[in-house]
């Protein structure tokens, strides 16, 4: 079960996470390409499976009293161009600032190549009773932030 | 907050519940019309706010260690016409059949007055813990099933 | 079918559109609260229902050779509080500012009175070809930037 | 772009296409389990994917007046145990009949060799404009029905 499999969540680049995405019916809308919303769904994806990657499981994380999620803060987003049925996408990860409770992330979803869309994402660790928390030093120390491509 | 504000949850009409529901971007696919998946959505909406009408509010109910929730057992869809975008239609539900652990339900995705999906769906009272129990009493009494309209 | 009505369109309230949105489980996460990203969707229902009650029904907009749709190019969120289950939540709607291919909305997700969300999204005109393409005049003049509320 | 890549398409196991999904955050609801209609979207996801491992790509099918769609037709699902977040399930597909414009689809969603969900699903061809239409012999030839596990 929650086993932290790698098998389809990815690989690192350096300190660069990739994660191929297909595109299926469910992530188009009526205009014939990707509904929007279906990105950001894609970058979660490929968050979980950069913590995966660093050997932070969330849904073992999170347990008991003393358990931290991460909860997305803030979020800005580029739409540059459309993905469309079938495709195959990437979606690429790389932490670029931590401090005491909060993570920035720099992605983006790329065909051969070419940004589709790119993001700026800021996660809190919280308690599971949604009080904001420090970041777990342990964990910190794996999120250390890397350079641009 | 979780307030049973009845706003926005359709009405009874006799037995039967009926939910207008818009269809919107996020429910289509590139082929232009609704995506599958989406009337599964529609449904447990038009459950919801069926139980929500009968004074039954499941984050309410699912409280506590003597909680209860209800989850899909079964669901057998038929899928008859499309819908599209900006669409209305509306979603039917009335109980058919309540034993034990078991409620079943027919449910059908409406618009103009003609049927655009119909489904049968049983849901099971489970524990918190995801074990089996029987819908309580009072619970029970609620969920008479009515004849079809 | 696809009939301007406006009874689940939310209403105006001067230049605001205001939408009551209910949290379905669809909505909702492992996490216990609303997932980031169903209020993303949450908004677009918000856009779709701000432009029907400006008699802007996007499903004939896009009809043709000379058709119209909107797409989303930028989008800043920031996720304030959590929404749960059953609530009843409103999206508010209202342009800021309208200039060529691109129109600004400043858009929020509240639950009684209190924000849980805000947000900043620019979406284009594209031609069904996806070329950009100047907003119709008589599109434009129905979108006059409302002063905040 | 809609390259008939089958790098993450899961493979052909005789007759049967077993694909690996993750479950991510978007797939669970506040029950803290993944929500029923996530299933259908896997399923799909494991029919689109046994599709391209028969060198039949949607997006291409679809095109022109002549195009070819898939609409699911009947659904009948059997809910027998829960997914949770970061599980690794498998979506089995495989062809039990194909007839003039329909085909059966015996599919399950599995983990650990243990059935969760159990389906049967029929789709029918339609062309563009969503009439009724034969699947072409070309395709028809390419599902053979295939016995059992």
């Amino acid at each position: 079960m929650t086993a932290p499999d790698l098998d389809i969540a990815g690989r690192m680049d350096g300190a660069i996470h990739r994660l191929p995405v297909r595109v299926y019916w469910e992530d188009t809308d009526a205009g014939g390409i990707v509904y929007h919303a279906s990105y950001v769904r894609f970058l979660e994806r490929g968050r979980s499976d950069f913590l995966r990657h660093l050997g932070i499981v969330q849904s073992r994380l999170a347990e008991g009293t003393g358990g931290v999620l991460f909860a997305v803060r803030t979020m800005t987003l580029d739409f540059l161009r459309p993905a469309r049925l079938d495709d195959l996408v990437e979606v690429t990860t790389r932490a670029v600032e931590i401090s005491g409770a909060r993570l920035g992330l720099a992605q983006a979803v790329r065909r051969a190549g070419e940004d589709l869309l790119t993001a700026t994402v800021t996660v809190a660790a919280i308690a599971p009773n949604g009080r904001p928390r420090r970041i777990p030093s342990d964990i910190a120390r794996l999120l250390t932030p890397a350079p641009p491509a």
